[in-house]
């Protein structure tokens, strides 16, 4: 693991990190925030921040204000990158919704992405393997959250794994890809033809099965320009309360689909986390 | 006034505005949050934040955190550009610390800078009338801060200016253009060989016969980058304690220039215009 950039940061330290990840085959960035805490010893709770469609670690580690609310709580903040870097796939960098920077958290099934789009993997199993193993972290108090299509791969990790993640939150997610075009696109693409096989990486099909118990925290921007059409928080919902799973969803009235929502309500949400991690 | 954007944010409206300026000859953006306060009608107090080199109102609008605290204190923020933009002066893009991004919150009186590169009275006059005019600020309580370059520009803009800022305060400042290489790089270019004229946008010189007399917080990393040759503020710090002048510097242990450090202090520095502009 090289060390990229390492900043004080509230009293703790904000580093980006590089490693070869073995599921997608290339060097992968991510973004570590250690608090205050980690200077006592011991370990901490995490939290898994999944990035939404272009992003990259960046984003949240530098517009989302996570790292004052950390520090108050005692948490550690892991920022993935949305994607393998570096490829050059064919088709792979044409469109903001689809390959780079577009990963949808799925392990891929489909030629070409098959080989290197493990992104499920990835942030399921590798990189919280490595995290385990570089920082102060408890691996049995982990929580996931994300934004968009981070707060889809968020939903379908925790949903899928019960056992591993103790805590869930989301901003502005896409619960139904199955059932949107942002979703279509990509499951088409990295699962193929088969509907069945994009119900594993969709929360509103994932909800009749899961073993999942806990509150699920979501916030939804009602000036969202998304909402409507690739969003569509209302299916969860529904599917969820079928199911007896208890589901909070906010709908935050004038809220856009921006960073200055993520930074309004992550305080919220890392109290969210702390609270279950506890 | 023409508005680029509005995202609700922590209660309030972050807005971002361009305007005709009649100082630069340029369209002007600037970004002002407005906190939840600003509904119940009535004035609020103003904070400016001046950024640094290479900077436009975006970076402290999305890096810095500083809307939370300034819905908590019932501030208006505003930040402006650092320089003229959409000009093609000669040289004028040519490096990141002259030109384009870099106006130095000065009034150029050097061909070819003087007609455009009027940063002083744009950002002390005609946004000031601007804001006054189109948000509900209270013009009797202005405040002023900046980082690095901006808060040379915040020091001098208040140094300069008692009667029409009643808090101050900055962010790895340069405390003395005139005696480090940035600041002779621009003093010299926007306004001529003659030291004498610089003396005017050198907050270690103005403090020597300033009217100023409210205390002034100043944030400084020990791991700035730019501390010994740029920075310096045991020169600010030496002449303000001859001229008795309230000066409080703190150094910061591991913070670096960046905006990791700016968010991790910001809520300090707007409690401390808060109280000041109670």
């Amino acid at each position: 693991m090289e060390i990229l950039k390492k900043h004080a940061c509230f009293g703790g330290v904000q580093g980006v990190y590089r490693h070869p990840s073995a599921e997608t085959g290339t060097a992968m960035d991510f973004a570590v925030y250690l608090p205050p805490q980690a200077e006592a010893g011991g370990t901490l709770p995490v939290l898994y921040f999944l990035s939404g469609l272009t992003c990259n670690w960046e984003n949240v580690t530098v517009k989302a204000g996570a790292q004052r609310y950390a520090a108050e709580h005692g948490l550690i903040l892991v920022a993935p990158d949305t994607s393998p870097r570096g490829l050059d796939l064919p088709g792979e960098h044409d469109s903001y919704d689809f390959g780079s920077g577009a990963g949808f958290y799925v392990d891929a099934t489909q030629e070409p992405w098959s080989r290197h789009y493990r992104m499920y993997s990835y942030v399921t199993q590798e990189l919280p393997g490595l995290v385990a193993a570089e920082f102060p972290v408890d691996t049995a108090r982990q929580g996931i959250t994300g934004h968009s299509m981070g707060g889809h791969g968020a939903l379908v990790c925790a949903l899928r794994n019960p056992g591993k993640y103790r805590s869930v939150s989301a901003f502005s997610p896409i619960v139904a890809p199955s059932q949107v075009p942002w979703g279509q696109k990509a499951l088409g693409q990295y699962l193929g033809p088969d509907r069945q096989a994009w119900r594993a990486y969709d929360a509103t099909c994932l909800v009749e099965t899961t073993a999942w118990d806990r509150p699920i925290l979501i916030d939804q921007g009602t000036a969202d320009e998304f909402l409507a059409e690739q969003l569509r928080p209302e299916l969860l919902v529904g599917a969820a309360a079928a199911a007896g799973i208890p589901l909070n969803v906010r709908h935050q009235p004038g809220y856009d689909h921006s960073y200055y929502f993520i930074a309004s309500f992550i305080g919220d949400h890392i109290r969210h986390h702390a609270e279950q991690l506890r």
